[in-house]
C-alpha cells in the first residue's frame, strides 16, 4: 500500500526481454570488453542508490542538525553497488560516478557538501583495506518538480579477467555460510543495526510517530493512504534497550560493505565458492532468483538482530513478508562445499563479522526455499 | 523563486576542492586508465538526466495517452551525457547505465518499458552512424517517498588514449560555428523546437495553464509560491502558428544529440579546433567557466526559434537571463580559425544541421563575454 515492491514484478516484465550479458548465471550484468576490445576481459557497470534511506536521514537532520547522517547515506549509495559487485568475485579497482537529485529549496550546499565528503571518507577507508574506489566526478541536479527531498545514486564500472568472474552455480550438498548485518566490524566507528538500504519504506513508517507526517509532509508520498504514515511509537531520538543507538541512527547505520573480507579471503577459498548472494530486493529469498531443481534450506539463522524484531513488533508484518523485505541478520551468504567453510568463517571473525553455516542444499525437482525459526517453516517456490 | 538555479553555486562551492582530473581543460572529467593501467590510455565516466522534463512528459501522457514522449526522455537522459563527452572529441565506443527513481503509485511498468524502449531505439539509430553505445543494465527503484513521479539519469563510461582527448584552448582570432537545436536533421523522425533538457522549469511554468495546478499537483513542487506555477496561457494540446507540433510536444522535443555530425568530420577538421562547448547548464554563457583572458563576442546569433520567443514573451525574462537558461537556438559551438569553419559548416548541413558563424574570439586582459542582438547588447564577466 506504501507503493514498493520487495519484488518488483512490473520492472522485471519490462526489461524481460533485454539480453542477460555474456554470463547469464553471474549476481550482475557481464558485458563483453567493449573499453579494451580483448577477448579475454570483460566489463561492468552497476547502478544503484541509497532509495528512500535519504528521506530519513533529511527527517533526522531536520530534527537534530546532525549533517553527519549524510555521510551515512553516501556509503549507503556507495555499498549497495560494490557488494553486488563483490558477489562477481571482483574487488576492483573501480570507477565511482554518483547523481544526486536535490529539491533545492530543502537541501542546501551543506548537505552535498557532507554528501561528497562522505562518498571521500568511505573510498579513503576502503583504499585501506586494498580496495581502490576512483571517484569520477558525477551531476547534481535541481529537480525539485520531481524530488521532494533528495536521491542519491551511484554507478561503478570495472573491468576485469573473464577468467576471473564468478558465476552462480549452487550444488547439492553446499553449505550457506552467512555474514552478519549487525554488530560492529573492525572498519566500522560504531554499532550497525544491519537494515542495509532495503526495507527502508517500511522500517521507516512502521516504526517512526506520527507527529512527523504532519511536521515532514516532504519526507512521504502523498499519494499513500494516510493510515500507512508513520504509524510507529518513536521519535528518531528515542533509545530502546537493546541497541547502544537511538532509534533515527540504528535504521540509519550506514550499509556494512563486506569488501575488506573479500579481500582477505585466498584463492583457494574464493575458488571453492559455488555462489555468493548479496540478500538486497528480495532478502531472504533474494537466491531464489538465480537456481533451479535445488532445495534451499535455511534452518540455523542468526538470532534475528533487536532492530528487525522492532519492525515485525511494531508493523505486524508476518514473518514471510519479513524474509521476503529484510535481511534478518545476514546480508551475504557463501553457498560452498563444507569442508571449506571453517577458514571463511575464521576470515569473517578476523574482520568482526560474525558468519555462521546458516543452512545447506539439497537437490530436488524444483526450486524450493526453507527458512525455518522456532516453530515456524516458511517455503517458497 | 521556483527552486532551480542555471549556475549551481552551491553545489560548485561543494565540490570545488576535488581534483579535476588529469585534463583539468577538458569539457568533462578525465581520470587515468584505471580501467587498463595503461598510461597512454585515460578513462571518462559521465552521469546526467533529463530533469525535471519527465514531470512534462508525466502530464503530456496523462492528458494525451500517448507513450511515446518517455522514449523521448529517454533520449533526454543519454544525449546529455553523450554530446558532453563528445566535447572531448569522443564518440565511442561508450558503456551506458540507467538509474530510474520512479513513484510506484503513479509510473506503472509500461512506462517503465517505453522508457527502455527509447533507451534502445536511440542505440539503435545511433549505431547506424557508427556510434557504439552499449547497455549494461541499470536500476529502477520504487522510491515514491522521495520521487513525485519519475527521475531518468543515465551514466556513459569510455576508455580512450590519452592523445585523442581535446582539451579546451580558445585562442584570439578563433571564429565560432553554432550548430543549430531545432528543425530537423537527417537523423531525426520530426521537427525538433530545440530546447534540449536545460530551462525545463521555466517553459513549463512559463507556457501552460494554470488549469493544470490543480489537475497534476504531483507535477510541480509544494514548496514554490504559487504565483510561479503554470502561469501560462497553453494547454499542451495547442499550437502556435510558427511550430508543426503542440506547445507540449515542442516542449518535449528529445535533446538533439550531434552525435553523427561528430563522427562525419575528418581528423583534420577536428584537430584545428580550440574548443567545443556544449551549451547546456548555463545557456550561451557556458563557455565563460572554460576560458580565461579572452574576450568572446556573439554578434550572429541564428533567429531566435519561435520556442525561445514564445517562452520570453510569456514569461518576461529578460534577454540576458534568457541567454543563462536556454540555448537560443544553438546547443553546440565550435572554436577554431576561420579558414577551416567552411568544411565543418558543410559537413553540417550535410546532417541538415544549420551551422553559421555566430562569432570570434579577441585577446583581452579579462575574460568577458558580449552577446549583441538587434540593439541590445549584453555583457558577462
Amino acid at each position: 500500500m506504501r507503493g514498493v515492491s520487495s519484488q518488483k514484478e512490473d520492472v522485471h516484465k519490462a526489461i524481460h526481454h533485454i539480453d542477460k550479458g555474456i554470463f547469464p548465471k553471474a549476481f550482475c550484468k557481464v558485458v563483453p570488453d567493449i573499453l579494451g576490445g580483448d577477448p579475454d576481459w570483460c566489463n561492468i557497470v552497476h547502478a544503484d542508490g541509497a532509495g528512500t534511506k535519504s528521506s530519513l536521514a533529511y527527517l533526522y537532520w531536520k530534527e537534530t542538525g546532525d549533517l553527519n547522517v549524510w555521510k551515512g547515506i553516501a556509503q549507503d549509495a556507495l555499498v549497495m553497488n560494490l557488494d553486488d559487485m563483490l558477489c562477481l568475485g571482483i574487488t576492483g579497482p573501480f570507477l565511482m560516478s554518483n547523481t544526486i537529485g536535490r529539491n533545492k529549496h530543502l537541501i542546501p550546499g551543506e548537505v552535498i557538501a557532507a554528501i561528497i565528503e562522505g562518498m571521500e571518507t568511505f573510498c579513503a577507508n576502503m583504499a585501506n583495506y586494498g580496495i581502490e574506489i576512483y571517484p569520477t566526478g558525477g551531476e547534481t541536479a535541481d529537480v525539485g518538480d520531481i524530488v521532494k527531498t533528495v536521491l542519491i545514486d551511484s554507478t561503478f564500472t570495472a573491468r576485469v579477467k573473464r577468467s576471473s568472474v564468478k558465476e552462480i552455480n549452487i550444488q547439492p550438498g553446499d553449505v550457506i555460510v552467512g555474514l552478519s548485518s549487525y554488530g560492529q566490524t573492525i572498519y566500522e566507528q560504531e554499532y550497525n543495526a544491519g537494515i542495509g538500504s532495503n526495507g527502508l519504506t517500511s522500517a521507516r513508517h512502521d516504526l517512526l510517530n506520527n507527529a512527523y507526517a504532519a511536521k515532514y509532509p516532504e519526507s512521504f508520498d502523498l499519494n499513500t493512504d494516510k493510515e500507512y504514515i508513520y504509524t510507529g511509537p518513536y521519535k528518531v531520538t528515542d533509545y530502546v534497550q537493546q541497541m547502544p543507538v537511538n532509534i533515527g541512527k540504528a535504521i540509519l547505520s550506514p550499509t556494512r560493505t563486506y569488501a575488506p573480507f573479500f579481500k582477505s579471503l585466498g584463492a583457494e577459498v574464493l575458488d571453492s565458492v559455488h555462489g555468493i548472494i548479496h540478500c538486497t530486493g528480495g532478502g531472504q529469498t533474494k537466491v531464489l532468483k538465480f537456481v533451479e531443481g535445488i532445495h534451499i534450506i535455511k534452518d540455523n539463522l542468526m538470532v534475528v538482530p533487536p532492530l528487525f524484531q522492532l519492525i515485525k513488533q511494531h508493523s505486524g508484518i508476518g514473518l514471510k513478508e519479513m524474509y521476503e523485505v529484510f535481511n534478518m541478520g545476514h546480508r551475504m551468504e557463501f553457498y560452498l562445499p563444507e569442508k571449506y567453510s571453517g577458514e571463511l568463517i575464521n576470515k569473517a571473525k578476523n574482520m568482526g563479522i560474525e558468519a555462521v553455516i546458516i543452512g545447506h542444499c539439497r537437490s530436488a525437482n524444483v526450486k524450493l526455499l526453507t527458512i525455518s525459526s522456532g516453530n515456524e517453516q516458511n517455503i517458497w517456490n
